[in-house]
């Protein structure tokens, strides 16, 4: 029995008026033969310029489609046009980004050491090394982003990038869209000579399982939440041979506000955090959720700044109705703590203007936030409900007194995708002293340490890092930028191989042309 | 009650007459506190000419109580002055080679984008990235390199280097000697400006086991059998905080010899693979377990050539007494096998002379192969015993029809540190055709790949890999050569951080001289 997927639109909370079921759940049977298709996709990819013309055909695709695809994304996820507009955009730069990546070629790693027969302590043999596609990865696609963390999105591009076929497990949350972008992948694909198959997409949370557990399943990416994310993973280490899970789970990303911070711009800091906190209705991983602001004065006026702020925030749909239950039971548990208080209550928008639209009332929520003491926070109790991740318009304040009441919450804080320091202008501009150490303290809890800034945003660029300790990722990689192609390879060196059965990548004269290292120089 | 640990003659079976116990297993209490002694280093670590300093002075104690320490080794390991002179002398080498690592600078992987207002889709803010230490990580030794993948060796050089203090977990084989070379370490550590606790030393199977799951362990090295190493690696992964566990575990290092390279050179390939499986008493990870020779006269020739050179080799004494139990009842197993013959057949050693001494006699044992037809390998079955490593002087010749069988074989072939190819010379000098496609499947079963040579003798240069698809080891990465660094380095990236708070690494001007990649230019 075919079980149907449906497209829900969260305005609405049903499936979307007129349209029957957007697929079925893949059987056990389904998802290994679309692992078959996909790992015989495997030779045609080791083509770079396919695997260039691939990507930039994609590009090209999704924006000859971005009518349609965006019309469905916003049905299914109620992020809206401007937004959904931009992802588009962004996933589009991305999958051009690895072309680039792909043409340069310096992901391939190439070390040359040509023999030495006096080399001590003993005469060394030609040893010839570069990088290898890992095989077909498995991708998980994201709630919150339908396009850049999605089908068509970094782990997909970076797999493709790096020479692995893709089978990408639907998200639940935006079925129809995921069909429009495997479409687009696949039609791409066709055009750059490449097989269809070099992108397969699946739905059904079982066929996620069967899909990591696949014996020709290589590599995995996710994006989601800590308890999904971690029952893959553990999937993936049980397996007889296990393989790389390169998981992005959950993230508070702290920010400190240091006293001169707040003495020098309350305001402003507030207002921005308000912003940051309640951007596309706080679904954001790198979504500020832990804030902590000195005690006193600065932070008074802080507080007074976010409170009218979150006050305007606009109330918002969120991405499935089981996350709007866990964000209004999840909100409602943090600001009945005793002692916390909550200057803007967190709750379910009230009129049907919330919704964005006429047909969604009731289905939206309104922004908030609580101000908890960090003495709170020093020990395990209660309050650790506090240093966990809240999906959603919510945010935590903690008011410090000194260096040591701040110290004790920082110890107590779990990995993270990024850390922010606010500071003062004397403290921005001195080397050394608090703010340097500060800056080490945040640095040893995330992957990516901003400075007078917001986390959510994130650039797609060569020195992005967006991954940290764990459970921000599983793995010490990054999902965004060039780097993310390293997770889908593995390296190989061949000894003493005749020139003429050498990869030309590894071939003396370097015929194509690649960065390498050689005998210790750079080519 | 401290449980004793004893030095064990492995020529005697008993432990070294007129020493007391070496040391004592570690209770949980001493685990703990070996770990946050080690931890305690990391932030003096974070300079980098203290490490280089402490690996060259390493290096330098280690040459200059050489004496000692290869005295020690021999009475525990029986592998003799000989290759334990070279693999003190390859272990310097390796501290040495970790300090130029070091000092150079290109691990550290800077990658610096300035900002960009103008960028599509959106402005850039100013990102820059390097690597940092991931903090603590256990090593554990291994049993067949008492110096070069031990307490001294690559993954605790690589460690350091990365700027990880590391805690050993010494392996019982040679207890004595790992107190010697951390003894060392630690006069090193202290002689370069950093405290001794730098690297600690742990005895004891249960000291291991509670090593991995340490809260404050960030990392783990291993060298060492499947099941030892796949039960560490599932504690990793089961941690409340998974950490990265880079195990190598085995390997039997596939040999593909064509037809006509047995046709040109049946004499000589059979006594280099003589050579190749009995050196060091076969205890080598990349000892070639399975070599595909052809069916007809040049196998039948090679055949006799590794007869006649495998009766000639001498006997040896194994690490310890399990290791020989394992390795007689193994082989005795292989060499039952219906249909199976055994031209030499492996054993005991027969004389005291086998030992290498007086004290010796009925401890040594003899090298053996077996011959089995490749038809019995291609399905599952009883045969499967000959597609798993046989730790000691022992290999499996697979005769082979055609190229269907031989694939066929290849097939059902775990993941290996290595595969090799001798070829004729007429197929060496063809760019692609056969060999072309006999190189990619070996690639596709290897780390390393190697054509008319034997895969023993590990060179350590940026291009090695020593690694390869599971079980050989767990992870994509290398434990020899310059990149085994990787492992125990996460990236962080600072965004619009004001100049006098960035790390030097990170600064415009390149203050460090460092290799860097800024604005996607090489520096």
């Amino acid at each position: 029995m075919a079980v149907p997927v449906w497209s829900v639109d969260p305005r609405t909370g049903k499936p979307r008026a007129g349209d029957g079921p957007v697929a079925t759940e893949a059987t056990p049977e389904q998802v290994d033969a679309a692992v078959r298709a996909a790992a015989a996709a495997l030779p045609a990819l080791a083509d770079r310029a396919a695997r260039a013309r691939l990507l930039r055909g994609a590009a090209a695709l999704l924006e000859d489609s971005a009518g349609a695809i965006i019309a469905a994304a916003d049905a299914e996820t109620a992020l809206g046009t401007p937004r959904l507009t931009g992802e588009l955009a962004r996933t589009a730069f991305q999958l051009r980004t690895f072309a680039d990546v792909v043409g340069e070629g310096a992901f391939l790693d190439v070390i040359i050491d040509h023999p030495d027969p006096q080399a001590v302590p003993i005469p060394r043999p030609d040893l010839r090394r570069y990088k290898i596609p890992l095989g077909v990865v498995a991708v998980y696609a994201a709630s919150n982003f339908p396009l850049a963390f999605s089908v068509p999105g970094g782990d997909t591009a970076s797999a493709l990038a790096a020479g692995c076929p893709v089978v990408v497990k639907a998200h639940p949350d935006h079925p129809a869209t995921s069909e429009l972008c495997a479409d687009v992948l696949r039609r791409a694909a066709v055009d750059a000579g490449l097989p269809a198959d070099t992108v397969v997409l699946l739905h059904g949370f079982q066929a996620g399982v069967d899909l990591v557990r696949h014996p020709l399943v290589a590599a995995a990416g996710f994006t989601g939440s800590i308890p999904g994310g971690r029952a893959l993973f553990d999937a993936a280490a049980a397996r007889p041979r296990p393989i790389p899970f390169h998981g992005e789970l959950g993230s508070l990303n702290p920010v400190v506000v240091t006293e001169a911070a707040a003495a020098e711009r309350a305001e402003q800091i507030g207002t921005g955090l308000a912003g940051s906190f309640t951007l596309g209705t706080g679904q954001f991983c790198t979504k500020p959720g832990l804030v902590l602001a000195p005690a006193g004065d600065g932070g008074d006026q802080l507080v007074a700044a976010l409170t009218g702020a979150a006050r305007q925030a606009a109330a918002g749909v969120l991405l499935d109705a089981r996350m709007r239950e866990n964000f209004l039971k999840g909100a409602a548990a943090r600001v009945a703590l005793p002692g916390v208080t909550a200057p803007v209550t967190p709750g379910a928008g009230e009129d049907a203007q919330d919704a964005g639209g006429g047909d969604g009332a009731g289905q939206a929520v309104r922004a908030g936030y609580v101000v908890v003491d960090a003495a709170d926070l020093t020990e395990q109790g209660a309050y650790d409900l506090l240093l966990e991740e809240c999906f959603g318009p919510f945010t935590v304040i903690v008011r410090y007194a000194d260096a040591a009441a701040l110290d004790a919450v920082l110890d107590r804080l779990p990995g993270n995708l990024t850390a922010t320091a606010h500071l003062g202008a004397a403290e921005a501009g001195e080397d050394g002293g608090p703010a340097a150490d500060l800056l080490r303290r945040l640095t040893a809890l995330a992957g990516r340490v901003l400075v007078n800034g917001w986390p959510t945003g994130v650039a797609v660029t060569g020195a992005q890092h967006h991954g940290g300790p764990y459970p921000a990722t599983t793995s010490t990689s990054t999902s965004v930028g060039a780097t993310a192609i390293e997770r889908w390879l593995r390296p190989v060196a061949y000894q003493d191989t005749p020139p003429a059965l050498l990869p030309p990548e590894l071939r003396d004269g370097n015929p194509l042309g690649l960065p390498r290292r050689v005998d210790g120089v750079k080519e």
